[in-house]
């Protein structure tokens, strides 16, 4: 049994300015940027604004980073611990976020350890009677080393058989995907999901990091670019904490985020969760400065919960 | 030139629940307990509630914690690295906050990287003009060791000396007592400063923690009875992390706490800060719990910065 949710019209009214725009031609119809001009040799060629640089970046969607964290910036009390952070309010406000992106995106790591639906349950006539949405967002996960070992038992794929939402489009290398058994494969393709092959040049892993072996430093230009080349004008990124971290450090991958929603919880988690806290900077005499100032803020209290929106400044 | 801050009535109505109790008698008067009823055996034998448990606490102040955290939850971008996270709006809340606490609390690490003033600095008459507060808070330093050296120059004893502040009661056992050069004693007794001894059995230090040597597991209950006996009825604590996160952990800490008032700016620092994140506990099975919620939240924006308010729950 579906439990919809539903999301206040004065809540969703202070969060318009934050959204992307609505098109005449309605979401996901492929071919009309949102965010960029009219390509002219391809979609590549468009321009989102980039702050002055001197360079082309590719067309991308609108893409909005949201996330729920504990007062000391944790997502979950540990990888693959479904931790409730915050209320029910907070809640219905993700399902209205996400019936107003085309898709939502995650990282390999959350699609493995929280088996997520990544679906809409917002109530389509929330005054008539719960009903299903009328839109459904297309997951899209980033699964460069084909980690994600789904199934027709997986969420997303059970929510597709009860059209209840979209099979996945997943990002990954070409050698991940020889490694992927038919069987799988069809699994998503038989439902209308896909692979979608980057290329090796646009996922540099490395093996160094501090949140372990599968740390990967993404290129996400070329991640957006080739989601935008889906039809898909706008982006809802949801997580977890490799995937938020990264998007949040340097000036090139912020350019890529226009809007910030998060919310925050009341409750702390204590140390060894998976936290939000993007790698500072050293000024030119290296010393460190504050990793990042959030432009353009507001907040919006949502039961005990307080949301924060703002962007990137640049 | 002192640097008058104003508070705007309206928010500082907003926070009035969350305040100690003011007293016909003024505040700092001593011997009329604000939180405790009246001791009959000395002012050990007050109690305030003690959430049902079946012991006789010790008499204390009503006691806020305050403090002002980025997103990621850090202080400092390390410790003794003054680092401006909240705006002009918070710290003029601060100082608001002392003109209504009989004292400040600091730990000795805080008072060594930071010089704080420990004052208050709100004006008396914002409508005409500017004023010298009628009241200072007492600045208390929980020193065990005796690692605070400071001298006339340190900026509390400037204060003193020009009238705008108090000089400091500074919380150290008799072994770290020995060690104090007559000399500073005279700095701080000759301003109306004192040294209270600390019983060692108050102050269990352990050298293993994580925040390296000067971590100390300090017996709050005890000082907090020292504190209270100087006719101190309401106590902020502002700082720094050592201090905060031990009172936010364990029950027993948790208890001697009536009011949490946080500043959250839009901000990350980084990873490698002066963190608040106190250590979670494990439940009956093993399984880590998140460490606390706070109860009785209410949320009041500032500036761009949010500021939390709640309680224990206890």
């Amino acid at each position: 049994m579906t439990e919809w949710l539903i999301f206040p019209s004065g809540d969703a009214a202070k969060l318009e300015r934050r959204l992307p725009p609505v098109t005449p031609e309605g979401r996901g119809s492929g071919g009309v940027p949102v965010r960029a001009e009219e390509p002219e040799g391809g979609s590549a060629a468009a321009s989102p604004p980039t702050g002055g640089k001197n360079t082309t970046p590719a067309a991308r969607p609108f893409v909005t980073l949201t996330f729920a964290t504990s007062l000391d910036s944790s997502l979950a009390l540990a990888p693959g611990v479904r931790t409730a952070i915050s209320g029910p309010e907070s809640k219905a406000m993700t399902h209205f976020l996400r019936s107003r992106h085309d898709a939502i995106l995650v990282g390999a790591g959350t699609a493995v350890a929280d088996d997520p639906g990544l679906n809409c349950r917002l109530a389509a006539s929330p005054r008539r009677g719960a009903r299903r949405p009328e839109h459904q967002p297309r997951p899209v996960v980033v699964d460069p080393r084909g980690r994600w070992h789904f199934s027709e038992e997986s969420k997303v794929m059970r929510l597709v058989d009860s059209s209840a939402g979209l099979a996945p489009f997943i990002i990954i290398t070409p050698a991940a995907l020889d490694e992927v058994p038919a069987e799988r494969r069809a699994v998503l393709e038989s439902r209308g999901g896909k692979y979608i092959v980057l290329g090796q040049d646009q996922v540099q892993s490395h093996m160094a990091g501090a949140e372990g072996p599968n740390t990967g430093v993404w290129d996400w230009s070329g991640i957006l670019s080739v989601i935008y080349a889906e039809g898909i004008q706008s982006l809802m990124i949801e997580g977890g904490g490799g995937v938020i971290n990264t998007l949040l450090e340097g000036q090139r991958n912020r350019a890529l985020v226009d809007s910030v929603i998060i919310t925050i919880a009341p409750t702390w988690l204590g140390p060894g969760g998976v936290v939000v806290s993007p790698a500072r900077e050293l000024d030119a005499n290296g010393v460190p400065a504050p990793a990042l100032r959030l432009a353009d803020v507001s907040w919006h209290q949502l039961g005990d919960d307080m949301v924060l929106c703002g962007n990137m400044g640049c």
